[in-house]
């Protein structure tokens, strides 16, 4: 018998799916907050981000399957034993995050953060030329799902569209042309608009240095969805205040929560949300997590392969 | 020869068309703002939006191309002689003003506009669920060509769209239904998201009555983007406070410039552009313009017929 520990927020027909699934082996549900260490170190099964620290690398833990695309926490040496099989979300925040990516690019550059600021002093202003996504060039710096599905929305209007990936490999459907991360210097001068999904390894920290800012148009807009650290919060600023690039919109930032003496609130031609392109905002997002959690609990309990396993070393999908 | 007259902000290359087409006619070019009685009087051509009242039903005018879609000032009874051939730039805004309503749209059911507000206060902070364009039954309210690219991109994203229309006709391709504009009240408690874009007509006046926005859903949101009048300030602004619909997005509005002390500006759930989504603010839409300008131009000195030629009865293209 398995003991399957449960710290997701499902309601009845959730429970009613993963049960099914789990047949005999008993099911516990404990919200996320309340749950305890002898919970955790006694379950052989965890679906949900439990506190990384309360795992201890358990050995009892034979697969870990997470409700995030991020992996950051759970991949530091110690936190999970050889034997845990580490599972992620990756593809249920697809649509979620892709879509709000996609609106605040469409809000920059049709500069309606402009105009919801000059409301809110009651004024008829106007702010000038704006531009469309038609023959704008797009870079999507990290092609996973949500950067394909970004991709794929833009191309629809009209964009063309450069992915920048790690590894080499064919140009995917969808995408007009395909270069790896380490040559994005040779394509960032030609962006109009740059979408950074990357996520957070070691390659990944302060990759938009103040030099890659210089490389952008100065009519260029960006947008960062993916990590707060892939951005120093001074060199952003910096080439926001400067004119190195017209205006940038960021769901993630570094640190999180952004504390309130930050200068990025302030700035003009800034756009901050707070880490909320993801999450459960999308209803759809969380019907995602149940399916990949039932079908991984299910390769688990048949012995089967997994969807969705990371590799410890670079935190990315096997 | 044929005198003409061109008030439209025209650059040298723009210029240079123009006189291509005019041969051995003479072209004189006169901002808007500095044009006289007298130039509109004697000109047989004018390609521009002079004002309505300093034309007084002139015999010299043959061909009055407009620089707007709108044609309201102009089918007023005594403004244009019954020999003058009214056109209009019907097709040249299509891709800005559908672009500005994607953007208003995405930006209302994702809450970027609440997220600005808490960014202007340096506060980070949690707004709710939001929700995507797939599955979305979304009200395309006037279906021309604005419309038909706003419906396209919504049906790209996923969205299943409802297209309104005057006359009856088979449903066109990208349309997943059609029905005509009498019969709305029969689909609006379906919609998700309601676009009007309706033009300034006897028939479109308070078009959206109090009944109308109580027929749609509470979580319903409604983009404005053809004239100000389709719906009265209060009507609106009680919608937004009762709660009848989620929010409201306008990029008109009625009177314009909408004044200081009205309410609207200052309802959360409501956001204002001030008339921007045309007008110049993407620089494709005047060279488009300007297509047509030469177009018509070419036409009326062959004896040919126009493109976007204006019925004075309804004030749409015949």
């Amino acid at each position: 018998m398995k003991s399957i520990l449960v710290t997701i927020p499902v309601n009845e027909s959730h429970k009613a799916r993963l049960e099914a699934v789990a047949g005999p082996n008993p099911v516990i549900y404990v919200p996320v907050g309340e749950v305890t260490e002898e919970q955790i170190r006694s379950a052989n099964v965890i679906i949900g981000n439990v506190p990384a620290k309360l795992i201890g690398a358990s050995e009892n833990l034979e697969l870990l399957q997470l409700e995030s695309a991020g992996t950051d926490a759970y991949i530091v040496p110690g936190v999970l034993a050889k034997k845990t099989v580490l599972c992620n979300a990756t593809g249920a925040y697809n649509r979620a995050v892709s879509e709000h990516a996609m609106a605040l690019t469409m809000m920059l550059i049709k500069k309606l953060y402009l105009y919801r600021d000059s409301q809110n002093e009651s004024v008829w202003s106007d702010h000038g030329t704006v531009s469309s996504p038609v023959g704008a060039t797009v870079l999507v710096v990290g092609l996973g799902d949500i950067g394909m599905r970004y991709a794929k929305m833009m191309k629809a209007m009209g964009a063309y569209v450069i992915g920048v990936k790690r590894r080499a490999g064919a140009c995917p459907e969808g995408i007009d042309e395909l270069v790896q991360t380490d040559a994005i210097d040779t394509v960032l001068p030609r962006a109009d608009i740059v979408f950074s999904i990357l996520p957070n390894t070691k390659g990944t920290v302060h990759f938009y240095t103040e030099e890659r800012f210089r490389l952008m148009k100065d009519s260029a807009v960006f947008i960062n969805c993916g990590r707060g650290n892939a951005v120093d919060g001074e060199v952003l600023l910096s080439a926001l205040q400067s004119g190195q690039i017209a205006a940038a919109a960021a769901d993630v930032t570094d640190p999180e929560p952004l504390p309130a003496e930050s200068p990025l609130w302030r700035q003009k031609n800034m756009v901050i949300t707070p880490h909320v392109a993801g999450g459960f905002h999308l209803p759809h997002t969380f019907e995602c997590i149940v399916d990949i959690a039932c079908e991984n609990l299910e390769h688990h309990l048949k012995g089967e392969d997994y969807r969705n396993v990371i590799d410890f070393e670079t935190g990315y999908k096997k």
